[in-house]
C-alpha cells in the first residue's frame, strides 16, 4: 500500500500480467471511477499518432470519463486500419466487463511501435480485470505501465484542508522524453468536483511547467498522452476559475505534474543526473525557454553533465546557437551558486573547482543570467551516459 | 607525400609542434598563396562568435586573401578583449613574417572554449613558420588543425582538361558537428582563377550541399569557417558564371566539400556508421531538409544504427516531429534497397532480417519516400555509440 497515501473517493485500480510482454511482468491495468468524471487531456504533437490516441482524444475532449485501459508492452502505432480496430475493441471490451459505455471509456498504450496488440490474449485478460478492481491497487497500476523504466513513479497532495479533495499522479517515461510528451504517459486523477472549464486551463498550465519542460533526449513519441480525471467524489464544492481554492488546486497539479515530471527525467534511460537549467533575464519568457531547451538537449552539454566538467563552453556554445537575443559579454552562468563565467568570461580556478565538486551531487541546478530582460524559464534534464547508449542500442525491435 | 596530388601551382604549406597543445602535437598551420587570392568564406551562424572570426569574416569580406594561420589546441572563443588583441596579434606577426600587408592574413583557431592564446610562445613560433614553407607540406597543415579527430581530411579535384587547376580541400572536424558549421574547420585552394561573384556563389552552394547537411551531435560550435582561396595561378582563363568550365567547377567543389563533410561524419566522435538519410517526395525542399534533419540527429536513431537494429518505429517517430507536411499511412522507408515499412506499415520479418544485414556495413542508406511531392534533401549522419560518451565525457576543460 503507497505509504501515507490518504485515498482517492470514488475511484478503484487494478493490473494484470501475461497479457503482451513475453516476460511476464505486469501488462494491462484499468483505473475506473464510480461516476463519470469530468476529464482534460493533452496529446502527443508528433504527426504520427498512435491508434489508441486517435481513439481517445475526441473522447476526452466531449469531457466526460469514467475508465481508462492502459497497456504496456506494444504501443499500438503504425498499426493501420486493424490497429485501430482494435485499440476500438479494447475499449469495447472494457465498456462490457465494467457495464458502462463505452464511449466512457479511454484507452492508452506505450511500448513497441509497428507491432499489433495480442488480440486473441486482450479478449480473454480484459474482462477479468473488473474483478481485481480495488481502492488500495494504485501502485499495481503505477507498475503494469512501465516499460523501460526502473521505478514506479506516483505523486498525491492532499486532503486539502478546504475542500477536502486528493489529487493523485501515475506516470511512466524513461525514454524518448522531450517537450511535447515524448513516450510518456501521465493519470491525474482527483475527487474533487471541478468546472471543466477551469480543469482544461489547470492540466494545460502544469503540463507545461513539467512534462513540457523536460528532455530525456530530445524525441517524441506517437503515444503520450495526459489525462486528468475529476469525479467530484470528495464531498467539496466545486472549484472553478474564481473560487477561493481555485490557485491551491492550481498549485497542486504543477506540483503533481512536476513531481512526476521530475522522476520521469531521474529515471531517463541511463540517466545519472537530474539537472535543473533555470535561465533569467531573457528578452521574453519565450526567449528563455529557448535556451534552456538549447542547453538541456545539447549531447555534448549532457555527456559533460556526466563527465562532471563544468565545461561552460559547451552550454555558452549551446546558448549562443539557440534563437533567442543574447550578449555573450553579458552572460553569467553559475552550478547552483558557484560562479563559471561572468560577462561570457571564464572564472579563476578555484570557482571551477568548486563547480565541479557541484556536479557530484545527483542533483545540481545551472542558473544562465543573460541581462538582456525579465523573462525565465527552467528545464530538468539528465546526463547522456554510457548506460543510455547501452539501453538504446540494445533495445531491439 | 599526398598520394595522386597533382600540385596546385602558387601555394605552400608549412606546419609545426608545440606552440600550444602539451602533447607536443602539431598545433600550428600556416597556408600562403604567392600573390594574393581572391576569397570567399562561410562562418558559424552561432551568436557566440570567436575572436579570430570577428577579425577574420571582415577580411574574407574584402574578397582577397594571402595567408592562412591556423591554431588548434585553444578555440579563442569566450575570450574578451584580450582574445580579440591576440587574434589581431597573430595575424600581425604572420604578416611581418611573411613580408605581407597585415589584412591579407586570414586567422582560425579550433580547440578549448574559453582559453587564452598562449602568447609568448606563439611570438616565438610564428615567425618560424615561412621557413618551412614547401609546396609538399599539405597533409602537415591537415595533420595540424586537427583536436579530438583521428585521421586527417584532405580531398582534391583535378587537374581539369580545360583550364588545367586544382581544387584541394582540407579540413577538421570530429565533435560538435551541426548545421550550421560546428567545430569544423575547412580550407578549400584552387589555382583557378574565379570571378569573386561567382566564387562566392560557387562556395555557398557547395557548402549547402556538403558541410550544411552533416550531423554528428547537433551541436554547433563558435569557431566554424569555411574559407575558399582562388588565386589564378594555373594559367587558365577567368572562370564566369557564364564560362563553359563554370558547371564542372562547381560541381567539383561540391565533390570537395562533400568529400570532406563524409570524412567528418566518418570521424564522429566514436562513430563506426556513416548513414545517408536521403528523403524524396516532400512537398518541398525545406520540408525534405526538416524530416532528413530530424532523422539525422534523433539520439534514438543514431544508437538503433550503432545496434544495427532497424528501428523503422524511431524513424517515424522522429519524422512525424518533423515541421513538415507527411502523412504517415504514405511513408515508404527502405535500408539502401530493402524495405522496411510500406505505406506506414511494417513490412514481413525476412525484409526486416535483410535490412539488419545491410546495417552491418560501415555504410548505408535510409531512403525515405514520403508521397506529398517533389523535395528532395539528404543528410549525412553517424551512429551514437559509447565512444561518443566516452570521448566527451572524458574531455574535460
Amino acid at each position: 500500500m503507497l505509504k501515507n497515501f490518504p485515498g482517492l473517493k470514488g475511484y478503484k485500480f487494478a493490473a494484470r500480467s501475461g497479457a503482451i510482454k513475453k516476460s511476464g511482468k505486469p501488462d494491462l491495468a484499468l483505473v475506473f471511477s464510480e461516476v463519470p468524471a469530468r476529464c482534460a487531456g493533452v496529446f502527443t504533437n508528433n504527426q504520427v499518432k498512435a491508434a489508441p490516441l486517435i481513439v481517445s482524444a475526441p473522447r476526452v475532449h466531449k469531457g466526460h470519463c469514467q475508465a481508462v485501459l492502459i497497456n504496456s508492452g506494444v504501443a499500438n502505432a503504425c498499426t493501420g486500419e486493424e490497429g485501430l480496430k482494435n485499440a476500438l475493441r479494447c475499449a469495447e471490451i472494457t465498456g462490457q466487463a465494467l457495464g458502462i459505455v463505452e464511449d466512457l471509456v479511454v484507452v492508452s498504450s506505450t511500448g513497441v511501435i509497428g507491432r499489433q496488440l495480442p488480440m486473441e490474449k486482450l479478449e480473454r485478460h480484459i474482462p477479468l480485470l473488473p474483478e481485481g478492481l480495488s481502492s488500495k491497487h494504485v501502485e499495481a497500476v503505477a507498475e503494469a505501465i512501465l516499460t523501460t523504466d526502473s521505478f514506479t513513479k506516483i505523486s498525491f497532495r492532499g486532503p486539502s484542508d478546504e475542500e477536502g479533495y486528493t489529487i493523485l499522479g501515475i506516470a511512466k517515461g524513461a525514454g524518448m522524453i522531450h517537450p511535447d510528451m515524448a513516450t510518456m504517459l501521465a493519470f491525474v486523477l482527483t475527487d474533487a468536483e471541478v468546472e471543466s472549464g477551469f480543469l482544461n486551463e489547470t492540466l494545460q498550465g502544469a503540463v507545461n511547467k513539467s512534462f513540457n519542460a523536460i528532455s530525456v533526449d530530445g524525441d517524441t513519441s506517437t503515444n503520450d498522452m495526459v489525462l486528468l480525471l475529476a469525479n467530484g467524489q470528495s464531498g467539496g464544492s466545486e472549484i472553478r476559475k474564481d473560487s477561493k481554492s481555485a490557485a491551491l488546486f492550481s498549485r497542486q497539479m504543477e506540483e503533481v505534474c512536476l513531481d512526476l515530471a521530475k522522476m520521469i527525467v531521474k529515471d531517463g534511460e541511463g540517466a545519472t543526473k537530474l539537472v535543473r537549467i533555470q535561465v533569467e533575464g531573457a528578452e521574453s519568457d519565450d526567449d528563455a525557454r529557448e535556451v534552456a531547451r538549447c542547453v538541456a538537449t545539447s549531447s555534448l552539454v549532457k555527456t559533460a553533465f556526466f563527465g562532471e566538467d563544468p565545461n561552460w563552453g559547451r552550454i555558452i556554445a549551446a546558448v549562443g546557437y539557440a534563437k533567442a537575443r543574447i550578449d555573450s559579454s553579458r552572460i553569467d552562468i553559475h552550478f547552483n551558486d558557484s560562479p563559471v563565467i561572468r560577462n561570457g568570461l571564464a572564472v579563476g580556478k578555484e570557482d571551477l573547482e568548486a563547480a565541479a565538486k557541484i556536479m557530484k551531487a545527483p542533483e545540481f541546478a545551472v542558473n544562465i543570467q543573460l541581462r538582456m530582460g525579465t523573462g525565465t524559464a527552467y528545464y530538468y534534464t539528465s546526463d547522456l551516459t554510457y548506460e543510455y547508449v547501452k539501453i538504446n542500442a540494445e533495445y531491439h525491435t
